[in-house]
């Protein structure tokens, strides 16, 4: 007899969607609070002091308060602009491709059984009939469409906000600090939790309809919402790539030109490159970062999905705790809007000091709340006692070790944020040392922070392997797959808080550009300054997030594609294995030279505009923005072709000529290797960006000595942070996306490897 | 029926010594012949023309030749004198450390049966008996003190003709460049031929004189005999590790005082650091070079012969098929003798653009004719067919099949060789590149030289994998071993080119420290150039001979461990595999801190010199170089400590406390993780320093319009190299170290591990 779990699935069926749709309702609310801070040039609202009932708290010196909220008005509308239509031309690429590898996807999978459509045995209970392949290979086309398009819909609306809140944020932050901060926030979190709902709920709608046709037959089912996974991971591809590209070639380009050789300041209005500098960080940071999450979001909600439908609960058909992993998710939507009101609400951001810890409690809040949460959920979603398949065996569990392989997850997190900050914050000895070491030159500068970087990957890898241990070895893949949906189960609190980076970024571009004053310019910095450390900290746990769920797709895939063992003392793994830890660093040549070439491109127009156009240096001409744009765009979609495709055609050549078992050692080999690799690149970058700000912000007798701006040590610094950008924001980064990708593409299509596959071997 | 070898067992017993003793002798007549140009102030000598009876054929404007020769003389004794305080300085510590450890391989593999003195069943042949495991312990700890201290000596003399050599290549260069080449290339030769000779010569006394008590338990014989890889390894360790930290403290110290602070330029005399920086050249890049590729081949020999004894050759003691790989050694030794002659004998180099040529086709020839010597052993001391133990099974093996392994391994190191030139000669495109990039700064030079780097291991890596492929497939892990001594066979030639590298990089130290015309300076830099390029080819060949050489005592440990699968899909083994592939991260973090801290001290050091000895920049004074020997040689001997601590203790705690397969996962994690970090770290290195080069040398219109020297782009240039400095000589050669060391150590405790290990998950 199967015991039944204490939530019925009646239950079930209406609490996903209705968290979320609390998720978007609360997502709208935080919309509508920030559309309320006005930027428009329109007279009546000017009049009405922006919106709000009491005088400006000051107003600049020698601005109209009507000129300036013009001026940020157009800044922001350029902004937009760029970023759409950057978005709009990738859009154009992403359309082709997803047409050609959903083609692929029906091609390779529709064939396994030579486009049969008589049902077949099922794989792993061959008494019962399953669905044909070919029907699998229609709907996993379809998930992979579905996949690919929320990704798409929840990037570009994230962009919208971002683009929409930055001057907002501006704006506010004439008002005093605490102000601005909320408007950051609260646009980040619209952010965050659109992207966490609208995931859980087209998964959960596309897991209902397909049952429509699958019946009974899960194991099809949940093996084609595996394309769900792939289709969001894809979008990735092409959001941190190609983003990471555009945010760095803009980046350098613009400072290259502008810092070193006309020697204005950042953010001046005067580059041509300035506004494609500040679209980048929405396309790279925002986008990009958006639908890394959102890829291992969905990537790990579709491993634990396909290791369930064959264990108990797939085979005794228990709805609710198959649908465990989107219980999880719906409750730390929950958790999330909980903890959102810790800032917003609760509690008020007043001085400069404050804007830190305020981030940095919400990961605790969410953490220790959500732990609560998945104590619910085990409790009530799960049975006391179930089997889970490892790797051609059942495994008994107990629903509190469920409980504790989530929690793993999400500590470890935590745990990888801290470790994360220490070395990348300038409040610590780590980007002190690095700071100091510029005494000597740009030399030791590199090679101190090539060695911090390095240094930084100790922990957060006993961390990770830690969680590994734990939850392998108490529910084997599905254990690997819950902890890394426990990582991210708190996504919505994460991204909103990596989303207020870039917004803050961006508002601090606008204060310079609009000609704001000092004060304002200053407490944008603050703003930055703390979404610098919170931006590592979320690179630092989508990595993280990112080798849990390579390894859960890892295992799906070995489980799907019948393999028993994956044995590193057979020469077709250990080749694997060998050529796998290779490919990081392949894709990280391409990735950086990418940047090089497409900064190159942005150097050179920049030059020219400097050179054609007369007044450009005095500010009586405005400069050439839309081409710098255009230019950025181009280039970095043209540049992640050769690293995409590395990706992309990886697992497709490995699996068809060498077979699943080169194919494992390949994905085992890049994991391991590659999550060091985006570690300390993000790392090291993360710490020579602080370690100038460091000495540019002059805070201590020690950062005093080595300043001010224009030392020597200074211009070390400011070296060692252009080696770090294309480190800390494309290579590195973009590594998840290596590692992810070739797992769930090698998930996607186990059932052609394993029957056609290893062409070569069969031939010899 | 035995099918028995066409060479009788008494003729092998014959020829290894005749080789080993021939190679000795060989090494002896370069040594009388380097001899002969004197280095005396000895006014007899000085009055007959330097040894020579023809005049010299150029006077030194304003240098009288006595005065010339006795400086150079004074310099020699210098630097010779600091070589030998440094070695002698570790010894000491060298001393501790063995017997230290002679004492816990005692203990841990004594403590295996419990000390007992009976005979046991052997592990293998369980209807045998082999003799105790008392026996192994005492046999093991004798054969990793033979094989310590034959290194040492062979390191000690390395350094000896090395420093002997310098002055005296620097004195022939005022005759022309071909005369000093052959100094050069002859010292070098008397180092490789001394290592690989005795090296063999060694360890085949060694085999005879266990046998005298072993009999006929082989199987214990060769376990025994591990130790001798072990304690050349352990060797290679200081001599790569301290030395390497050494001789990039004193150059990294020497140049930031003296080009960057006092501007001065690079081997002036007055810069006190100047000794320890060409000590450095000899410490460094000689005894640790030497110290290395010994290790590599005392392992790879140790894992051949450790498999075969479980093997048909062990198991029916056919004892010429049984010293293979010690045949194809002595063979090598013959063919490097041929070989050495077309550099020396049959062709002259009359021109500088002919040395870099004379040098490569060293390589090819080698290669070419050791071939044909592979192919004659494995003729004459195989049976056509027998048997290789292969994880509990036993495979069918044809001899020409081995012959192919060999020769894999033999081609694969030459491809690498090539590859290595290729990215790392400023007569390639990569380094035009990464030198064209300086026109925007360091910060791009930074950026394409890591990506340089990345890029270079792609071909490496799949040449590796082919090799491991190919000979895996014929001859499980003992293809890999004879492999890897394919690669290795050539040694004597390898280390001759390598040694070449420091003896010419001295004589120009020498040549300009001495005063010498612009001329001779010409002409000993021409041949140092020439050693960057094939020292790159040096540092590729010994990675990719190290990566095989782990790999085969991985598979040898494995065997001796009893382990039959390392499954990457069990817990233990993936956090192996997870955590050791981020061991060389944490080991180049470790040594790349520890040249920093090393070099700080050296820069304080000769900033006080410069400041507290009057006289000193205008050359009136004498600088205390014997204070900075002391300093590099007192921090690079205490800063190899950690690193050190951490490869030796990494095998013993997680093989006590996880057990064999998690070792087995840390071992496979840090080989594929750590080769490719070892081949990009040196490769970004050295093209970073022909970058330097190529536009300093400013030969072609392109380098010219980024120098002179000073230019901005050389500025950027410089700071590359300077990064490149320990990426190349300390933390990338050391991975070596770290891989191979970890793996025969594992072997060598794998008794004790397999009894006793795994506390931690016998506990819980």
């Amino acid at each position: 007899m199967v015991e039944s779990t204490l939530l019925p699935d009646l239950a079930t069926q209406v609490l996903i969607p209705l968290c979320a749709i609390v998720g978007i309702a609360f997502a709208l609310v935080q919309w509508l609070l920030v559309s309320k801070v006005k930027v428009s040039t329109d007279k009546s609202h000017s009049d009405s002091k922006n919106g709000f009932a009491e005088p400006l708290i000051e107003e600049e010196d020698g601005v109209s308060e009507h000129a300036v909220v013009q001026k940020c008005a157009e800044i922001q509308a350029a902004i937009s602009e760029g970023a759409t239509s950057f978005l709009f031309t990738e859009y154009q690429y992403v359309g082709i491709f997803m047409v050609a590898f959903a083609i692929l996807i029906f091609l390779f999978l529709g064939s396994v059984e030579g486009f049969s459509t008589e049902a077949k045995a099922c794989t792993f209970d061959a008494t019962k009939l399953c669905k044909p392949a070919l029907a699998s290979a229609i709907f996993s086309t379809v998930a992979f469409l579905l996949g690919a398009i929320t990704s798409l819909i929840s990037g570009f609306l994230g962009m919208k906000i971002a683009t929409y809140a930055n001057a907002r944020t501006t704006l506010e932050a004439r008002k005093g600090v605490g102000k601005a901060f909320i408007v950051a926030f609260r646009s980040g979190a619209v952010m965050g939790f659109l992207l966490a709902a609208s995931g859980l709920l087209v998964l959960f709608i596309a897991i209902n309809l397909f049952k429509l046709y699958f019946g009974d037959d899960w194991e099809g089912l949940f093996e084609a919402i595996t394309g769900y996974g792939l289709g969001g991971s894809s979008m990735a591809l092409f959001g941190r790539v190609a983003g990471g590209i555009y945010t760095k070639a803009a980046d350098v380009g613009a400072d290259l030109v502008g810092k070193v050789e006309r020697n204005i300041p950042e953010d001046d209005p005067r580059n041509p490159a300035v506004i494609a500098d500040n679209v980048g960080d929405n396309v790279g940071d925002i986008a990009g970062m958006g639908s890394d999450l959102f890829g291992s979001y969905a990537e790990s909600s579709c491993a634990a999905l396909v290791v369930a439908s064959i264990s108990s609960f797939g085979i005794n058909h228990e709805f609710t705790a198959m649908l465990y992993p989107l219980l999880v998710s719906s409750v730390g939507i929950l958790v999330c809007l909980l903890t959102t009101l810790f800032a917003t609400d609760f509690f008020e951001v007043k001085a400069v000091k404050e804007i830190e810890p305020a981030l940095k409690k919400q990961l605790i809040i969410s953490t220790a709340l959500m732990t609560l949460g998945v104590g619910l959920v085990s409790w009530i979603a799960l049975p006391s006692s179930f089997t889970i398949f490892d790797f051609g065996s059942q495994k008994d569990v107990k629903s509190w070790q469920l409980f504790l392989c989530v929690c793993v997850g999400l500590w470890a997190g935590l745990i990888i944020g801290f470790v994360t900050e220490y070395y990348t914050s300038n409040a610590y000895s780590p980007v002190q040392d690095v700071a100091d070491s510029c005494r000597t030159g740009a030399a030791t500068n590199v090679i101190f922070g090539l060695a911090l970087g390095y240094k930084s990957v100790i922990i957060p890898i006993f961390a990770i392997a830690i969680s590994i241990f734990v939850s392998f070895s108490f529910a084997a893949m599905y254990g690997i797959a819950v902890a890394a949906l426990g990582m991210l189960s708190t996504i919505a609190t994460g991204l909103a808080i990596d989303a207020y980076g870039p917004i803050s970024d961006n508002a601090g571009g606008i204060a310079e550009m609009a000609g704001m004053s000092h004060k304002v310019r200053e407490r944008t910095d603050a703003l930055d300054a703390a979404g610098n450390t919170t931006a590592a900290i979320g690179k630092g746990f989508a990595i993280g997030s990112a080798a849990l769920v390579s390894l859960a797709l890892f295992g799906a895939f070995v489980s799907r594609a019948a393999i028993s063992t994956v044995d590193v003392l057979t020469p077709k793994v250990f080749i694997g294995l060998l050529v796998g830890a290779m490919l990081p660093y392949w894709f990280s040549a391409m990735t950086m030279k990418s940047v090089g070439s497409a900064a190159l491109k942005m150097v050179e127009e920049v030059r020219r505009q400097f050179n054609t156009i007369p007044g450009i240096m005095e500010g009586t001409a405005k400069p050439d923005y839309a081409t710098c744009v255009k230019i950025s765009t181009d280039a970095s979609i043209k540049e992640m072709i050769p690293p995409g495709a590395l990706v992309m055609l990886t697992p497709l050549i490995v699996g068809t000529l060498f077979g699943v078992e080169t194919l494992s050692g390949v994905l085992a080999g890049s994991l391991v290797s590659g999550v060091q690799i985006a570690i300390s690149a993000s790392n090291t970058g993360g710490a020579w960006d602080n370690a100038k700000k460091y000495i540019e912000a002059g805070v201590s007798d020690h950062a005093r000595s080595l300043g001010p701006k224009g030392s020597d040590a200074h211009k070390a610094a400011v070296i060692g942070d252009t080696v770090g950008d294309p480190l800390k924001d494309t290579s590195g980064p973009s590594l998840n996306i290596l590692i992810k990708l070739m797992a769930v593409e090698s998930l996607v299509f186990a059932p052609f490897f394993a029957a056609h596959g290893g062409l070569l071997f069969k031939l010899f």
